[in-house]
């Protein structure tokens, strides 16, 4: 093979094994070495020029590699301890206020060098000149994502998943900055009215208190088990604050008998009255259900935002969302709005994992979700049969479940005056919540009947339902993304022991 | 030694002696690995019942240890690969929608197996039932933080560093969210100004605008080469806007010429205007003449939040603040207006560095800097004496130090139109700033005379110094916490070079 | 609950419990971190208290907070960088000529800190009073290996699993070292010939050789395809050099279709002979029956020492051997022979592996291997026969397969001339593997007729087989422990269309 | 830029910046993290051309780049768990015994993915095709460790340090397989004498008896203070096992009082003798005299191998040793002797560690022993003094160092009867080495007068002084490399107080 003259700075295969036969490696065995780097290198370079997540998982040692070689591209990755003395570790000397120096080098391990996080103090998606490498990694992780979410969750990439920005925050907070940026491009002042369909979750309505806005709470209604949207007290609302609302905000993903809103339908009604629509989809993703409904609002409707969770989406540790919508300059604003620098960490999480699941694990796991659900329901019914419960029919929701409780509530309680009956209940049957903790069942959620909370001033009755007068107390349990059919099976064991012995306690 | 009954739960230093003479270790080796284990224990115990930052550091392994104790505490730390089959990783099952579970084994590696982030949907700082190991590492770092910022950095433990929050937050957004946090608690939607003394750095500005408040510029004033606070400017403000202003925004760590606020002149005018006052101490912590003005401030005046970033001052990666505050309430408000969850990776970082480093090795670090600061500046001058410039005298900024370069921008300018000659004397000076990097020399800032930037609608002239018509091009280094003196040698020598080259390039 | 007085060296969950609630950390929240802590800790007393492998595995988190607190009772581990001046690392001072002092944290990191290695310059077992946390790691692998062998792989505990050592040495290497330190025991100069059964294989031939000894080759012989030991040749053997037999190796594990040596035969060959007898069983311990003919020639007979791989056996890196023994002083004077200390990584390694896995993970592997070997022969034999080629029926080997090549070997040989046909044809037979290799399957053999190599001096006629002259050419491929269905299917894929490949192009 | 057709297989530093653009990172910004990489790249291309230890040390991020680079160069790294459904991990197929599987990711994480180890059944140098980067690891190793050995600790290149390989076994163990090798070049039975220059360790000796060897222990004699070696008892030995001696073993590294063997000298006996000569210099790679006096050995006699530890001289774990020889056979025979494959993890501690320090900080590593070396003899002698003792002068002993505690032992013992005077006082006087210990130093060594010790059949009178009648009992400590001084000042402290408890607890 004649060779060009070799380009010091170049590391290529050709000229790897020209060394290796140098250190007397027979060149048979350099070959397949190299044609393994070359598998390698064309995975690399395949995720730089299509953009898009892998069809295969990568292994450790390439994701590995592969990061090593962005945090090369960084120029402010110092650990701090020895590098004085002990070994050249820069080229570069640092006269700023801010140089990535790290002190530990436990600290530095666990970020593979990178220290700079992502954005500059302008723009969140920024890329920033020290530290190219880790601007790419944060580019890729959010085409990745994209591409995950169109052609593994069934979002529209033409407009549901059009655009997206990825955030170090969680959902709540990246509501608030998503209300921020459109108050903040609507220039209008007096829009600082958010109209939100109810969901008894604390996160999102503090979301619209922390952006400076008012929340206008819709009532939900009731529809057989479900508590779904009701879409005239939205028109109500809309009507009666003409001109100051600013967004409508509606969930699509959320725990049993409340079910995910009518987001197509109130996306019209946004349409109409011209405000914004943000959906909340924390866990949205995993559910093809709910992709195809938030399709179509963007068809029928306008949808601005969709917000989601990447820990709950895609099994990385909390830490961060994605925002998506049809609209490029509502992202743009977002990543305008998030004042400064932030972590990384998120996102390496969110690179590893795509990168390491490939669309195929991704969907994979979906997969195995959708089997999972098709038993889900009918064991969960029959363990509350037996107890003389029954499964509240919410078809609508098909991530979260529930049972109703009545039946040990009852035991507990006291009928004559509902609302002693009432407190009475709500405390003892917290306590079917806590035996099954005690029981190494997390993630259950046991509602009682006309419980109530206050939210930053807010009055919520029959809190935990998300409608005042929810005629049930009830347990919930979810069948969500990465759960194991060991989990599930030994779920349903124990759930049969606690309501057995809870019986037992209450009737003594 | 009398035993008493053993207890199946513990794994006491004895017991395990115990343990090992029924492995052959003969007790006299066991005794001696004993007393490295009760040493240890001492200091995990001094840890939680004293709460401060030790005095010396500990070892990788300790930290590493104590970790993995507290990972063990949390119930939802799952590794999803292989987690069905291949060990019985977990007592606990989850039919949340959210159950702590990591696909990747490098992502729960890099976590030490927590997953769980910090807070809950109502408040960032509440424990989280399911993760107390997460819960107690964020709040052991807070503590560990405020011991660091008192003991170390001098701020008063008694007002300044009386109450503390952590946030995983750049200073900016964290800014933000406690401008949100103060004007909920005011309840009163009138108060929507916040006066800010120019400081030219996009985050901060931006943080108002992003919390839904509106900004008053306050201009600040020249002395000599000094550019500072103009207090009568803002009593001004304070008057115009009467009744409306939320708060006022000081800074005390910033770039030369402009030197730190006078936070204590103005905390006492806040007081008299009864106005929240809140400084921007990005990297203040690093210098003791700062913790005094801000000590003073809070004695003399009114000071109702201190926004330090962690990265600037701990040497950790970038991603978290921490906000100072004489008033509990104040830290409450900050901590219930983050709307959820959120990644406590960079808590994590600190809490390992902190460790690491102990009280002595803190002190040790803002000792080392205060040496080199002895001849930072003079060697400063040293270099721009040779080139015909000279130091800015701005002896109020111990951090950040400038020499002009109007020598250099005249070189390439021309004098006979003066915005021509701006316009082009800005293209060119910024060429010495390049130089400088593509000699591997970070952090400096070139400044031209007359540049002008407009950002979020607001016009600043003079961008850079922080004033409309600073007499100088000047170019900026620090000598900040970590720097070491191999780097401040080199970069003299460089930027000898640069001055050299540059003059040579320009005079052809 | 009454507490004693607390004793400051201890780190108790009920002081753990107390030291949260003065972190405002509430007492429920506690109480379940701590049915965590108390349940891990549990596991860690069993494992000191039963010295057996777990049932269940344990989750990584709970093995690197296992191994961090052994790592804390090592006196020696020093990282050397910055420990002066940034942590006060050790509150030891060490002024020997080794004192475990680690210049990388990458390198201290990847042994947890350990550095120590295992033994001491006397004995490889003896535990080290500096590293009792290194010994009692090393002690705990040996007792979970052994449990493993003994529950899992079916040795018999009263026998051939009686006694064992670990060596961070390959089979060949601890062979030697065995044979050593028989010779040492027996004392008598004379005894110096080790007879071994032929197996084609180099390590255990040099072994031999590198521990100053003879080697008799004792030729095997054919049964149907299968090579089998020739006892008789064996006995005549015994018989000529009678007096002068330090020992006989027979092999429990090997390639087809060469099959287990009649260890029970042998080994009552070896009782009446009075000379040692070792098996080398490499791979062995993943195969039931050849559990069982260890375990009969126990008992029938004489067997001094049974050598198998770590890694061939435990899926860890390369670079460990267990020793079994029925005898203690054969065990305890391998671990006198070893002169000095040795790294105890792939100790370290093994630890982990087994501690993950539990009893219930090996046994699944196994398990998974059996389920796999019902349907390899006979999917193997399908390819063969679709290119006119077939099975050899290797019963006794369950491990190995083969499959003739011969009509591959015709196609490009020339007849007439059978020497010219068996050089021409080894040539491009194996040209066949190179094929296999580069369409990415690893780990087949071709073996061609009649091919010869030469040993430190000694030849071997027919290599490969194991044979001087073995009828066939053969391709050979292993189910072992391990292999995974997607590779197993993959290679059959591969292998049909590298036949079809081969015979095209050698049909040209 | 005009750019040749891209190569897909290659990621050279053009290529990413053109994909860069397409993540739209601005040109400038991609301009500067690749010239981070191209001088990455520029230095991992100097180590493959160079083959030589760089100047300056690499940081981690390069350092682990690297690894796993060439850990993509193998082809049977596996990870186990999960590899079959989650990751398209692998595109090879194994139907080997052993494919490189590992169970457990953190195992396979603490070998950068890399299972292959070292070396093939017939020698441990041999190159793997399966694992080049493997290959490639453990040979670039190799060549650092002699560029270090030559350009910092100063053996001649032409002669001592001409040849070496790598051995993952002690040095006693290395010392076995060198004895082995030559005996088996040498291929005459007859010779199986090894005459050995006393020196009271245990490993070396063992060696000689673990390679089936006879040992004649050649008494060393008095100078002074010193225990130095008996050339006339050599000669006498030479003469007497005259055509029966296969080596000569001399000791470069050891415990005062003694010193080095006069290897000079005995080379030249050897040279005259024919027979082979060994160094044992475990810990002399540290001392610049030792270097001087082995080249002179080299120059004037004959030597034909030097074995030195890899932990004891370059601060890594316990686990290598590195074989030097000027002579290419005896070190190709030794690769040779070695019968199987290795752990490599021993070589991947070395090569970080030597990438880690680069020459300079291997350089500096020696100098700052040199340094401490100046003051380490003459406060030894200070504490010594104040108790009535003094320093053993002993200054061909660089390393370790002595002072009488013949006072202490007085104290303690019966003058009347020696015998029992001796019992009693090496009882005793062992108590001041525990008091030492206890007080967390370690590394001293405590020899009473006339200590005796069986060793495999042999008396050793006097044990520990390498002399039947050494007039003193003393104490040693070694000034050895990495030492840091804050240990040094804390010793004589603690040596200080320790004597005058001891005194103080004797005189009772």
């Amino acid at each position: 093979m004649h060779r060009k003259q070799v380009d010091p700075s170049t590391m290529e295969p050709d000229d790897i094994v020209a060394s290796f036969t140098a250190l007397k490696i027979p060149k048979t065995h350099a070959v397949v070495g190299l044609s393994n780097l070359i598998a390698s290198n064309k995975q690399y370079r395949s995720l730089f020029v299509n953009r898009r997540l892998p069809d295969a998982g990568w292994s450790d040692v390439q994701i590995q590699h592969f990061i090593f070689l962005l945090s090369t591209l960084d120029t402010n990755n110092k650990t701090l301890v020895g590098s004085d003395s002990t070994s050249d570790e820069s080229r570069w000397c640092g006269v700023g206020e801010r140089e990535g120096r790290v002190y530990s080098s436990l600290v530095s391990q666990r970020h593979y060098g990178l220290s700079h996080g992502m954005g500059r103090s302008g723009d969140i998606t920024e890329p920033q000149p020290k530290a190219v490498g880790s601007s790419v990694l944060v580019k890729l992780t959010l085409l990745m994502v994209l591409d995950a979410v169109r052609r593994g969750s069934g979002l529209n990439p033409k407009t549901a998943a059009s655009h997206g920005i990825l955030l170090p925050l969680c959902t709540g907070m990246s509501m608030s900055l998503v209300l921020s940026s459109l108050r903040t491009s609507a220039g209008d002042e007096s829009r600082n009215i958010v109209l939100w369909s109810r969901i008894d979750q604390k996160s999102c309505f503090k979301a619209i208190l922390s952006a400076g806005l008012k929340c206008v709470v819709i009532p939900t209604m009731r529809d057989g088990d479900q508590v779904v949207t009701d879409a005239d007290a939205l028109a109500r609302a809309l009507a009666e604050h003409k001109g100051r609302v600013l967004a409508v905000i509606t969930t699509a993903s959320c725990f049993a008998p409340r079910v995910p809103d009518k987001v197509d339908v109130v996306a019209k009604q946004c349409k109409e009255a011209d405000v914004h629509h943000i959906i909340n989809s924390a866990y949205g993703l995993q559910c093809a259900a709910t992709s195809k409904l938030i399709n179509r609002a963007c068809v029928i409707g306008r949808v601005d935002a969709i917000v989601c969770s990447t820990d709950k989406n895609f099994l990385v540790p909390v830490g961060g969302a994605i925002v998506l919508s049809p609209d490029k300059d509502v992202i743009q604003n977002v990543g305008k709005m998030y004042a400064g620098r932030a972590s990384s960490s998120p996102m390496v999480d969110l690179f590893i994992t795509l990168l390491s699941m490939g669309l195929n694990g991704y969907t994979r796991l979906l997969t195995e979700r959708s089997a999972m659900l098709e038993t889900f329901p009918k064991r969960f019914e029959e363990v509350a049969i037996k107890y003389g419960e029954r499964l509240l029919q919410c078809p609508a929701n098909t991530i979260s479940f529930g049972v109703t409780v009545d039946g040990l509530a009852r035991l507990a309680g006291d009928d004559e005056n509902e609302t002693d009956y009432l407190n009475a209940v709500s405390a003892d049957i917290s306590k079917f919540g806590a035996m099954l903790f005690s029981r190494c069942v997390s993630g259950t959620r046991v509602v009682p009947r006309g419980g109530q909370k206050t939210i930053s001033g807010h009055d919520f009755i029959g809190f935990g339902s998300s409608l005042d007068d929810y005629p049930h107390a009830y347990v919930t349990a979810a069948c969500a993304i990465g759960v194991s059919k060991s989990e599930v099976d030994e779920f349903f064991v124990r759930l049969d022991k606690t309501f057995k012995e809870f019986k037992k306690a209450s009737t003594k």
